[in-house]
């Protein structure tokens, strides 16, 4: 399973029993938190999320709507005796402010803890199957997205025709990485008539906070579910500007450019109490668009 | 009215829909919040307490079930708007804790902050009607605890009394100071005869975290209700001293050896999912024993 569960759908004030900022990415059996906003733990525990399945949290920025909730997981993953090690992805100085924090309740966590500074654009984490990417947006402090892409598939053996071609099973590992077959008589049997093509990688592209800010297309360029953003309705642009933040048609605009399969906006303004303006206004521009629901697992 | 009012009852790791600890005492109008959770904004809200009414914050100590909600509500209180003074005492270590968030969200609070260095036992604040005091306890790092005292409370007047003894209505503030008069003739009227005593000062007493301390019944003597926390039942008492917290029965004895009226227990181990035991146990030894429970106001 590839999806993605929302801990939290609200920006910087709690409002409408709406949380700050958190997402699980499910991949590869493996689970990864993006941002941790103040009471992320409790949302874990509600929505169920194992926590000890969590090795590698990642914080986008250091406003504290994404991140307040990280000292208190990672100090309550001490006291439950975790003992894996923690990986945790974020802005350099979130290292000197989870250390003062530690270091004033004299607290030596029983597992490792690894912190990893976010920097240029790029892939942070190589996996087997899949790689994790980070990039910068455009927000009032400095800010990262990140991408989980899944590796390319190797194709699948068309067995019968590899049969039928004579092509020794041993030769089976090169036919799924798309090489040709050349019989011992010198006929070469193309990749295509011996093998069937996989599913497509599959990615999951997160925007963190930003202005609008049509590089972020590029960026993300091709994502199978796009996550951006939409802090305020369509007629709110000025003040989104104002305060580095984007509207559902800002969101919708790079998700076209973009050319995403899907879109998942969030990050929605305590000002407004009902959602259902901002999935029309965003629908209007990119059809194939989702809001961002507490407690629902977006499957990719 | 003076009043205490539960946010968070739980210790460490919160669990069973309980909190970490965080109380509201309500006095003379005015409200302090006395250590701050994660997740104390959010319960502030559900609670219905005005997070703009609170102008004074006290922090016991710098574990994490005790403070890491404070940055939250104090970014959330400035982007809400808010002008006034703000006054937070607590560990001098807290100030950097505070500054570096602030700084790292490049975030200028709209109102003033003062930040004021908890230390010796003593007066912390001295308003007309009463004083908060600070006493350390007995734990792992550095923890103070807090007294709310209201001053001694100027006599009533017996009008009937003070009319029929020909007291000029200018003498009646030194009256209800206590002093006696003299007539112009000589004659000394004694205070009792014309003025009646006042309802005798309150007084509420927050033990924060400690392990069982007998000097604390001292330092909380008389207290009209003396909060003290009992993170585990009686029998666990080994694991209490090493945690460096109380059982029922400890905070039960230190009520009685403080000629406390009532006793408020709290900070219950998340490895309790019913707290019944609690009070039963602590009321075998302190029978005017109440359980703190989040959302309830106990009236002093």
């Amino acid at each position: 399973m590839f999806g993605i569960t929302i801990l939290g759908n609200n920006s910087a004030i709690p409002a409408y029993d709406r949380h700050p900022t958190a997402q699980v990415v499910t991949l590869n059996e493996q689970l990864f938190l993006i941002d941790c906003g103040e009471g992320t733990q409790m949302q874990l525990a509600r929505y169920k999320v194992k926590r000890g399945r969590i090795n590698h949290i990642f914080i986008s920025h250091l406003h504290g709507d994404h991140y307040f909730g990280l000292i208190g997981l990672i100090t309550s993953m001490g006291l439950l005796g975790r003992e894996q090690d923690l990986h945790i992805y974020g802005p350099p100085m979130l290292k000197d402010i989870i250390d003062i924090q530690l270091q004033a309740a004299a607290t030596t966590l029983p597992y490792p803890l690894h912190f990893h500074a976010l920097g240029d654009d790029g892939i942070i984490a190589d996996y087997p199957k899949f790689t994790v990417s980070s990039f910068q947006t455009q927000h009032r402090i400095p800010c990262w997205g990140f991408i989980f892409s899944e590796k390319k598939k190797p194709r699948k053996i068309n067995k019968d025709a590899a049969v039928l071609h004579g092509i020794p099973s041993a030769y089976y590992d090169k036919l799924k990485d798309g090489a040709d077959y050349t019989t011992r008589s010198g006929e070469r049997i193309p990749n295509s008539e011996v093998t069937f093509a996989n599913t497509p990688p599959k990615s999951y592209a997160f925007c963190a906070d930003t202005v609008y800010h049509e590089e972020l297309a590029e960026k993300t360029s091709g994502a199978s579910l796009l996550y951006h953003e939409a802090t305020y309705l369509k007629d709110l642009e000025e003040r989104a500007a104002l305060r580095f933040h984007s509207t559902t048609v800002q969101a919708a605009s790079i998700a076209i450019k973009a050319g995403a399969q899907r879109l998942l906006i969030g990050h929605f303004s305590s000002k407004y109490e009902t959602l259902d303006p901002f999935l029309s206004e965003a629908r209007e521009i990119f059809p194939n668009t989702q809001l961002a629901i507490e407690g629902v697992t977006y499957v990719i």
